[in-house]
């Protein structure tokens, strides 16, 4: 990569679900993006939530996220 | 719909408009949406804005949102 | 284009860059955007970076932008 | 009520839904709010969601909304 | 219009009101800035808030908007 | 206080009004908190607004505060 | 004044400066603003600055609000 | 659950802490809310923040979050 | 000018366009307020938005500002 | 000073505290930038705090601002 | 520590990364923050963003903190 | 430079100024963090705002911007 020759780059916002851990909702959502789309280059987090269950347990974190990826 | 399963989402933008009311801009959008997307979830209403004609009536109501769906 | 009459717009979130300027940077991302899409409408800027070299020198303006298109 | 009188309010956030608008959703909420609190005041809207059925129709307005009461 | 030829537009702040609805007091709003201004062009919806009475019934929206006009 | 040990806080969010000063306003908000919740910790600002009487002179400062304390 | 009545507001926003105080900048502001300007109803503070002299003293508060008043 | 039937939620604002993670921070706020709270439904983390000891050790994670329940 | 002496100025929000640049635009609009109101002292960037042409060309930068003037 | 110049100035964040006004919190931040600062120009209010004593009392307000000086 | 004593506290801004997790960004922030400040006192989270290889795999979580010292 | 290697970054804010353009506040920044810092890498522009003569021309751009550099 270099500077100054512009590059572009699409953000999409998706939103990753994991019953473990912020970390894996994020891995989930990139892995998903992974399969229909190349280049993907960084990532930011938007919001974290969850889910939480009957007995009070958090079963659920949902982190909503952009992916940004390369246009060629 | 299980809590804790990986499941993803996706967001896209857009702006619905109507002649009549904030709802019927948002049901517009989503129609829209529908032809070309499945799986449509839920909306998050970002803007609320409108065109004033010359004599000063609102004809048209422009509601930005956020529609999710979920990816298989 | 006439108000009132249920049009539907679509933004997409991109990233232009360019040596020179903050405009060139929004048209090289519009210019990209154009290539796969139709009727573009218009733009909002939502942030401004840049890249440093070594030496100090500003080498690449980054603008993320939003395109809004009408959806057919 | 005198203004420069040392009243105080309390805001509570609720989350009201309908059916049918979102007038009714908050109005909704703000009944709720009545049966356990006194002198209610005010409400400020936070924000506007809703849900999506899967024919493609917003079947529920929720409406996130501050309510604001006297405290005595 | 045409664009590109050096429009200027200004935007002031009110607030409508009304006893029915969100759409009623943008409209409101809007009635009497036509009063006084020319060339209203659009608006764009800052904040929705409402008046409680003593029964718990929403008795007035409130909306505050940002209306633009065209400056000759 | 030991810091690592599960402490768990609260946050309510009052109004308070003074005709004399910002810091009166915090410190009617706080005196009647204090009276049905213990164990308070601190205050975050959240908006400080007032009313203007016929004459021009304002009347009654109104602070927008989130008093924190702490659970047992 | 009925609530349900129609009432408008307009808003301005200013920025008043004192010498001694956040209260003096505020009223400095709506002082001037009383001059050209009836029914002066609220203000809401957006920002609190200052001014710095040569010394490190805080010579002048400078606080930037919106003053609302009735449209008739 | 079924949605577009009148359902009220309410948000509370706690603040956890753990001296493990961010996830252990929300699961303290949620095992503490679950005690006097019934339904507990979503959480929404606001702010992460954390105390550092006089050795550089990060000793807590402080997580501000927005519980959400459902009112019967 | 002396710092501490009560100055008061007042904010308006205006829309410039250029076909050419940011600047451009900001000039324009400063322009414009120029030739209704004296002694404007600075202005604050807003928004910077665009159009678009059917050939995907940006032929319109439009920079939403606010203009500070001193009130006499 | 003269504008146009090519000025430089840099922001500081800090925190003072007060136990009596927040215009006292200022003053104890800029007293203390000033002794390892020169030029000190301005300051900005970024957020209002305080602490909670046990019997309920103000005792200590703590401002968040940003401090700007000029560099040479 | 005695609260009302006239501390002051500056923040700086830095961005830790780490391979692993975000708290692992945030302590690798706060070593090297330990390495030239004294008195390190707080952090606050501003953005969570991170780097994706080639694979579609996280390999880097990059964390934008405020970190607060004690001034003497 | 090698992704997931524990690299550190701090921002600095700073404003600078250009009688000419928006892009040359931004090098008028970054040559002065140069002469005192080494290793920039990237900007974030905050704020556009600029001085307005009595003739109503802008004569100076001032930009707020952060940069970033990374510390070894």
């Amino acid at each position: 990569m270099t500077y100054g020759d512009s590059r572009i780059y699409k953000k999409v916002e998706v939103i990753g679900t994991s019953s473990q851990s912020v970390e894996g909702a994020i891995q989930t959502a990139v892995d998903r993006a992974k399969k229909s789309l190349d280049k993907l280059s960084w990532f930011e987090v938007q919001e974290v939530r969850g889910h939480i269950d009957d007995t009070g347990k958090v079963t659920e974190y949902q982190v909503v996220l952009k992916i940004a990826f390369e246009l060629s």
